[in-house]
């Protein structure tokens, strides 16, 4: 079996980080690959990294001919244009692996209140297939839409889900202290992720108001089945890749102590048949995962608190190889398959 | 007048900062460094930025010959051996700045138990000058001893402790998470700061037993008058310097966005004073204040909480530069002198 | 005596540095600031490392009512844009120094040969002073207008012009490959210098056709009266700052490590009153000197050839700290006045 | 068929590479590894990236037992250290990839006069493949023992190599300036390479003294059959990973420019039928062959020069991950098994 996979937006991080990890996947290729504003010219020169590992002409896209020719397509666009886009393609009959937020969370009001805009296929909002394997297998295996989680709320469902499913922690006091690398930013022409403006510095952003604390706290309620409280602080931080999120929660009984242990024995059987979520003894750093698909997590108690602690690629299992992950589901293939 | 300083310990960082600080202070010099290792080399053949500089030989350490020809003592010892070498200085007739902990706690329990080590000089602790100018300058213009702060605990008590003090937040639920950059770790041949192992990586570490942690609670009580409770974790994050504190409270009374505005009214009225503290309402890097003696801090509302935001360089606000302040004040100089 | 300073193009990384430089210093004080795009805000909201050090609102340019005001104004506009304002600046009766290439060069053909411009004021091409007091002191004095010399140039010109002079090296086999902080690329929103596409990678750029080579020859021609060739590398390097060269040149007469020591002793006689100047005996880092304007040289043997190291902070010794040093020249003060 | 490796000294960034690779290998595996100081241990708790990736526990060096257990040993000891290991695992019947200098070059004088020891087996000297597929795969194909290249001389080896044989460039007079990132210089406890002294920095080191100018010089005569004279200088540079070389020739005849062309053809001609050999028009940043076997070369004329420039990452094709091309071409395999 081969996997035509098609590439939307692949000027950016994330299409890069696709068309890296699948160089290495033995039976998905990328056939086609469209950007707006480099059409025409080489995906090489845009991203020399792929010199003599891909040879293919950037396109405009149009929507009916890529359906035509993949039998998936990673869509790598911004929210709100990447909705429509997302309609087209699967009304032409491929399936789409979408990167934005437009189809991850459960409700139209809860989207169009973040991310003031009005949704232009609300019909799909809540019947969409989230991305996480760990908990949405089966949707994703028959879906035609998968919605890509986002990078930070990777980091925190991935910890967070399994303890508020079995009553662990208080839910309504979690602070989720979030610090990406720059790539998270995109890879657009701005003053704000400059070298010099980034480099030598950490600082903290969209303080109480980022977009990824609704998508954490309605995944770990439709996980759950139970509704959270999340503040949560992303941080910019000065390398290229990765997510440590550092969690504080209140164990709902017993001392911080024993209740760690009880968080690690619940890690480690809700998560032990999945390849990628691995839970330590060591402090994890970004480090520890860089470049690849997995999840180191650990817990300390502090005080009153536990502390979680938990790293992933924001480019790798925090996006590009999680739609790989995904991809593998869809097509039947071992969620493994070229993400090793 | 001149001031003659001595500086005790002076192939680490903070020594280095020491160096580079005094070379633009219109009064101080140093006229004597010592260093166990390297005596009898220049200092420029340890530290080559120097060189052309600061023209001294590395000598051992003598209390007696030392406190002869110093004014003061910049002491750069790490905990435990700092205090012999404080008491003998202070014993020879010198007045002492000391950069570790050993002075810095009320008690001796408090000290013996986050420490593990007897300590040798019980009688100062509790009853030395804590070197905050900011809270204790009457102390510090006439100390013999002044016990120079930790770094991570400038970045907590300096935006904490005038809230504790006007009521403004509850003092059972602080939560403190700290970036800070490699510096912080020393200069020692160590693989754990290896540029290899810290580039492009952010870990947390002593999460729930760092010794800052009783440092910003107890400083906080004795500024504050009431007790606190403190969850701290130190982050170390790939940049030279800067310490970034994200800290997390709750507002005693009001929504958080009225309580916001009356953090920064509080700060505002406390440091009016204060040179080097600027409470501003961007959200602070640690660029911003890099390489300097400055700490920004700001706040936001999250929820039900507040966020505030405080960004030092860890060693110049957090070490060396509050060293010079300390001393620019025991010596009625203008506490800038040399700092701006 | 008080100097007021006007500052031209204020919200690129060289018009921070004149800030943060003259932020110590004891006389020159930045009176008016101007920033096309950011006319009417603070110099703080584009600048947030000014807050509370530098209290001003940016301006759009008035060449008659700056020059009004401004005993000396600082020119940080790109080549082209800069001659034209410079006129009007020296027409209204003030000094300035331009930080653009606009009037280093000896000639109206090379200039415009490489610049690709028709320069707007071609009089005072070949008689503007270079602003490099360590050889052109007496007319950097009198000067109305100053040419701060290129950051590549000064790392070149100051170890190869005392050899040229001397007869120590074969003038038509230099080379110099530069490898600088991104700083020098500026601060424009640019793909190209945004952090995760140049952090954790190096290159080379304008590789035989950067405008700082006829620069560097221009120079040395100037100063030694000798014609040079140089091939010139440039490479942009993962740092915010500094420039080390490596330059290649061969002796004329003697083994190369005979030769070593006469560019020692050379440039140890040349450079014995110029406090900024440093020849050391170990290998320079650009860290030995971040900051400060300072240079340190070196030179080894290798093989037949010597290989002269020289390392400079290209936004202070390389721009700003050069423009303060020529300013502290122009109005008769200590050249290292703010500047240690 | 499946290959059984060994990995002596595996606790070094070479080993966690050869780790890190042989991952995503369809048919080698990791059988034992061993390291001295940490005997005992899991290989997960050194390197923490391998936590649930490879499950092995570190042993003492045993030559006998790890010969019978493997097919192919990767021995990432010190030179010096080497040879004598790598003499007992051949005689107990293994084959091995020396990852050291012990038997790369071709006399013994050579290797003696540069390397200040007596070699412990003399006999293997000159009498080694050197392991650089694109020219020695068939001594390789049958070796018992490969020399796997120095990082800085693939980098020189392969963009001068064809150059010289087709006798384009002037022998005698080429000059190697190279740029490596920092795990170069190994995993130990220096302070030399922790995190402050190297980050924001570049500087050159061993000028005119490094061992690797003899390799270049040795290989490039042993491919070409033509003496050559190289100077080399190598800088240490901020990144973790990545070699850029810049290396200035003569043309031996024509100008700069056709012989430029020249060069890409002779390189396209050479290299077509090497995999990871890549000529490219623009000029290569380290980044963009990070983490991949690839290498990127071009070529520019600057004045009467040509200036080469090539990439490799130095863990990669500048270690283990030519250490894998050469385990493939050992076993016959396709030479980019688990290395695309």
């Amino acid at each position: 079996m081969s996997i035509a996979v098609g590439l939307v937006g692949a000027t950016g991080y994330t299409g890069l980080e696709v068309a890296r990890l699948l160089a290495s996947h033995p039976t998905a290729k990328i056939v086609a690959a469209t950007a707006r504003a480099d059409a025409g010219t080489s995906i090489a020169s845009v991203h020399p990294s792929l010199a003599g590992v891909l040879d293919l002409t950037l396109q405009e896209l149009d929507a009916e001919s890529l359906a035509k020719r993949c039998d998936v397509v990673m869509c790598c666009l911004p929210h709100g244009a990447s909705a429509e886009t997302v309609h087209d393609l699967i009304k032409a009959g491929t399936r789409v692996i979408d990167f934005s937020a437009d189809f991850r969370l459960s409700s139209r009001d809860l989207y169009e209140s973040w991310y003031k805009v009005v949704h232009p296929w609300p019909d799909r909002i809540g019947k969409t297939a989230y991305g996480m394997p760990e908990f949405f297998a089966k949707e994703i295996a028959d879906a035609d839409l998968v919605a890509n989680p986002g990078c930070y709320p990777t980091s925190a469902i991935l910890p967070l889900a399994p303890l508020v499913q079995s009553g662990l922690i208080d839910t309504g006091d979690i602070i989720v202290d979030s610090k990406s690398g720059v790539s998270g930013a995109g890879r657009s022409a701005k003053i704000g992720t400059l070298y010099c403006e980034t480099n030598e510095s950490i600082s903290a952003y969209s303080v109480g108001s980022h977009r990824h604390q609704p998508e954490i706290e309605d995944l770990v309620h439709r996980i759950a089945g139970t509704s959270v409280r999340v503040v949560f602080t992303p941080h910019l931080t000065p390398m290229d890749r990765g997510i440590l999120s550092t969690i504080y929660v209140r164990p709902t009984s017993g001392d911080a102590k024993t209740s760690a242990e009880q968080v690690m024995r619940t890690w480690r059987e809700r998560y032990a048949g999945c390849p990628f979520i691995t839970p330590v003894d060591h402090l994890p750093a970004t480090k520890h995962v860089a470049g690849t698909n997995r999840v180191q997590m650990t817990v300390r108690a502090s005080g009153d608190r536990l502390v979680l602690v938990c790293a992933i690629d924001n480019l790798a299992k925090g996006a590009s190889g999680a739609a790989i992950q995904n991809m593998n589901v869809m097509f039947s293939l071992d969620e493994t398959t070229g993400l090793t």
